[in-house]
């Protein structure tokens, strides 16, 4: 079996490329970073548990890909670029396969965000994969809480592929496993929005709960009109009756969701359709606190399930 | 059941006070950082979990209290002030009693390094603690790498406490309890350094092992003088035969392991004097790569153990 240090050196150390601002990666106690003066850090971690954020199938390759999107989402959503990672593995065994899998899945990741890995942790135990993402922006980062009542609502994506994937009709279906496991960070996007909108959010549990926490940091309500949401392709009503709550309340989707004033909508959108990228808009934002979805026929719905919680009694 | 976002707000929230260079801290998809020009950050991660790192029944503000110190040892040994961290709970349950204890012992342990909690990630599962630290510096960091023939090695405290609290006998002693439970990160003693040092470690894995890291990235040797490696109080010969042992190779001290070129040495006694804090020669840098441990006759001495690593098939 390979001791901690081998293995470490072995996986990860190659993924710690030389990038502007590194003046220290992988192998002392701390990595450092120079971070220009003119530029704003964000740093967000977030933890994968095996069995909870994803199903024990999960490939390596997958699990290591999705960790690290996941986490450069968050610096997606305040208009950060993802720069610099730290991965905090936990595992019960060093199997090389594995490992040497997950690190193929973290390079790919890495290089879809043109980011490094510069420093992490190794430990036994149950599987579970904490990544710290580390990002620069200039000027005013995007934040939920700027969302003002005429604002109208956004999303980069279609929804809904994510959740279905986990669903039995889903598990054979590739596109939603694609989704599910292979989520694309919009930093890209969020770099343009960080220009133009007043707030947003990744959709990481859903839209109905993610839009909720915009709601509430900026003491605003909103109305989502049903037929403007975006579905994802693969989740059709032929197959999936339930399509339109997993597009509002399925989470893993990781668009940005976004608001923009009346007055910014169409450099975003000029900008967005110039790089090629999806903008649909789906709603507005109200005076009357609270989160409305409105049919075509202008009646009310109402979601079953709201959104993802690791800490809710029934499990969800 | 607390829900996620409630059991966030209720006990983390407080911990994150506010502090020069934070432009946001918890509550968004990332924290916000302003890095003073003139400064280097350092930044790291280390994870605890149950069983391994230590007994399942360590207290609540203990685990929280040892996680955050041992992260803040990391940035201590680059000569770095703890300034942000970053907590990623994995637990079982959300019990608040629980909670609000652990909570209890970051905060103390905030309060200590002087530093706060700007964000973090809550899930559910086998209880894990992955914390990041982000410090920062003026001027060169200390790194593994800069020790040279001639240096002077020194650590910063008595040695082998923590691992004595892990034996039978160090079960009932109050003060290796103490030394494992609530280690101390040396960052005030790692300033100093930073000015005199020619490197630095932080003892996590045992004096020997640690020492190793140093010499393979300075490329040199080292003689270590037994009759000068400063052994714990508690851990006398009556009570522990193995104290010796326990102090080259047992783990979790946290003291500062560091190398002195011969003509700052007496600056650096000095600055330490003045704080009224530690420092003991222990030996010196050698040509010759390796690292012996030399008894009062001349005679070499070979530790059993060689300081801890999780992946070794033999479970050290």
């Amino acid at each position: 079996m390979l001791q901690e240090f081998d293995l470490i050196e072995r996986h990860f150390k190659p993924l710690c490329k030389d990038n502007p601002g590194m003046i220290l990666g992988m192998g002392d106690d701390a990595a450092l970073l120079n971070i220009p003066p003119n530029e704003t850090l964000a740093i967000s971690t977030d933890t994968l548990i095996a069995g909870t954020h994803f199903p024990f199938e999960t490939s390596p390759e997958d699990i290591a890909y999705k960790a690290l999107m996941v986490n450069a989402s968050d610096l997606a959503a305040m208009g950060a670029a993802p720069r610099w990672f730290l991965l905090a593995l936990t595992l019960p065994d060093s199997n090389p396969v594995w490992l040497n899998a997950f690190a193929k899945g973290l390079a790919d990741a890495l290089e879809s965000v043109q980011a490094v890995l510069i420093g992490g942790d190794t430990t036994k135990g149950p599987l579970s994969i904490t990544i710290q993402a580390l990002g620069t922006l200039q000027g005013k980062a995007l934040l939920r809480s700027g969302a003002k009542v005429g604002d109208l609502i956004f999303v980069t994506g279609k929804l809904g592929a994510a959740a279905f994937a986990l669903t039995p009709e889903g598990k054979q279906n590739a596109a939603a496993q694609t989704a599910l496991n292979r989520p694309q960070a919009r930093w890209r996007q969020g770099k343009i929005l960080q220009r133009f909108a007043s707030s947003a959010i990744d959709v990481s549990d859903g839209l109905a709960q993610d839009l909720g926490h915009v709601l509430k940091a900026s003491g605003v309500g909103a109305q989502i009109f049903l037929k403007d949401v975006p579905i994802a392709e693969c989740l059709t009503n032929d197959i999936c009756p339930d399509s339109l709550e997993l597009a509002l309340s399925g989470g893993d989707d990781y668009e940005l969701l976004c608001t923009l004033s009346p007055e910014n909508v169409e450099s975003a959108k000029s900008a967005f359709l110039k790089e090629n990228m999806a903008l649909f808009q789906i709603g507005t934002i109200v005076e009357k606190q609270g989160l409305n979805f409105i049919k075509e026929n202008g009646e009310h719905f109402l979601p079953d399930k709201l959104g993802y919680d690791h800490f809710r009694s029934d499990g969800k």
